[in-house]
């Protein structure tokens, strides 16, 4: 029998889980008193909150039998957490975390929880960036909220709204990479069949891997705008675009051959890879634009440029085209309109 | 019929949402990208993160009729949050919301709640704090966690730990009074039959009203230790002991004192209103310790003396005397063991 959580008071399952938990050199005060305290050098403070719900965020047992670990759920609050301060062109400086557990949830699936969240700080680059404090509730349904601050030492923020015409798009980290890894564990493939490039995303989409070294380096470059591709990159460059008052023109060569990595696993599934690059969410890249003379910080590439926005035309556009057609008659993709 | 959340957009509802979002002074960026900016003029910030459960914390319907609604979720949600940074005796600046809705939720019942928050912000007297972000969830039950920051102006945090043998012990707020509230909800006394003193208490409940004005002028006043009692004075107070390694003697005559307002309804239930008063939780007062010669700031009541811990003692007493064999020859109380 597995020791479950209804088994513990709150205080003995604090007291598993506090030594689990990244204590970096931002705190000030870390858990068990009221609230926590948190360096805020430049006398401001980024703070952004994320929640992942059972059955709705992630299957704790997927079709192709993959079962989500704690370890999975804990390093992917993480890392889309320190995703929208990265976002920001900002550090991470503390994570405070709300869980929301059913009783018969196993203890070492909170234990695990607690070591993927430390884990992804850690190996993400965020190691200043402390679990400062948190709170434990009983629920019929697993509910994991992290609320993150982080520091923007000294820069301004980068922000959605700042595009200019002539700009150039860049992005840095996966794009589609998770979309594969989500198809597949909605398929019948099971892991042990995987290849390497289905493992590969099937990893990434379970553990993400945000390039948090690209938003303070984007900043530092003189980004005009940034931001976290959470929801896919039509979606996301769409925002962009409403919030500077633009229109994105993005490169078909470019994205054709982003794809070209995940045609293989694509294939495998009957799916599109160019549709899991334009429409994707959770790899957590950096959706960014510069100015057109800026030589691009490593790791960033050119996927477009930054237009006047027109009257009666698609905020977001392929080569010029609008999506349908060019996708229509590039890849033979005529199931999707924005 | 009315209006559901899944009848409407992400993008709808927030911005049904957003106007109604109290905007502090302490917001250098609100809510929009893909995190917020919030002032912290000392370096620090302070945070904390809390979460109510339907059917944990609130019950959408209580037993005598009464319907929880939005704007009491939402009043105790800040209210809440507000009590931690309270009790650090700092001011809150900001606040991010992520709520988890069934599809089913009432549009009007998120506006009620969006409502609710700004509400108690502002007549608690926490004005410079904003909400200044969020994330919205579907899932199969309402949760709504909110994380709050905070500034201690340049002051050193009061803690848990720093109660010292020959302190006196100090209340701000009220002790019991949501108790009552609650044992009321959860009776067969209707609300239309309640007295003023019943209607008191169960607004109190619904809609707590934390001292905010306590925390800060405890810290300034030289409080040697401060903590929120949400889970009840006996338990808190225990709590507080522990951290500062001393024991709380509390004196009986007070706290008899202090049931007394609450005697009517704890009879027309058959409860007991010094038992609410010692275990009762959410009223979100201020537990604290001043040294002796200190002059309590207004608001502050004494109700013991902070000792040293004995081996073999309970780490609470009450004049002196373990719970059990006080609170027997005191007022009948068989019930109850620390």
């Amino acid at each position: 029998m597995r020791l479950t959580v209804a088994q513990l008071s709150e205080s003995e399952l604090l007291a598993r889980i506090f030594p689990r938990l990244h204590a970096g050199t931002s705190t000030i005060l870390g858990p068990g008193d009221d609230a926590a305290i948190i360096a805020a050098p430049d006398g401001r403070t980024v703070i952004s909150i994320d929640t992942q719900v059972q059955d709705q965020d992630f299957r704790l047992r997927w079709p192709n039998g993959y079962a989500t670990t704690g370890f999975d759920v804990g390093w992917k609050a993480a890392a889309q957490n320190l995703s929208d301060i990265n976002a920001m062109g900002a550090e991470a400086t503390a994570m405070v975390v709300s869980l929301t557990l059913p009783g018969t949830t196993p203890v070492s699936w909170v234990e695990d929880l607690a070591d993927g969240l430390s884990a992804a700080i850690v190996a993400l680059g965020a190691g200043a960036c402390s679990v400062a404090g948190g709170d434990l509730s009983a629920g019929s349904e697993l509910v994991v909220t992290v609320a993150v601050t982080g520091s923007l030492e000294g820069r301004d923020p980068v922000l959605r709204s700042g595009a200019r015409p002539g700009d150039q798009i860049a992005v840095c980290g996966n794009l589609g990479v998770s979309a594969a890894g989500w198809a597949l564990q909605e398929s019948t493939i099971v892991p042990d069949r995987y290849t390497p490039a289905a493992a590969h995303a099937a990893e990434l989409f379970n553990r993400p891997w945000p390039p948090l070294v690209a938003g303070p380096a984007g900043a530092r470059a003189g980004a005009t705008a940034m931001m976290d591709i959470s929801d896919g990159l039509l979606r996301d460059a769409g925002r962009l675009a409403a919030a500077s008052g633009t229109g994105l023109d993005l490169d078909a060569g470019v994205l054709r051959e982003l794809a070209t990595a995940l045609e293989d696993t694509a294939a495998a599934l009957g799916a599109d890879s160019l549709e899991w690059v334009l429409t994707g969410g959770e790899d957590h890249g950096i959706l960014s634009t510069f100015p057109a003379a800026t030589t691009l910080p490593a790791g960033f590439i050119r996927i477009g440029s930054v237009v006047s926005a027109e009257a009666n035309q698609p905020a977001v556009t392929i080569s010029g085209q609008n999506l349908r057609s060019v996708i229509t008659g590039a890849v033979g993709w005529d199931h999707f309109a924005v």
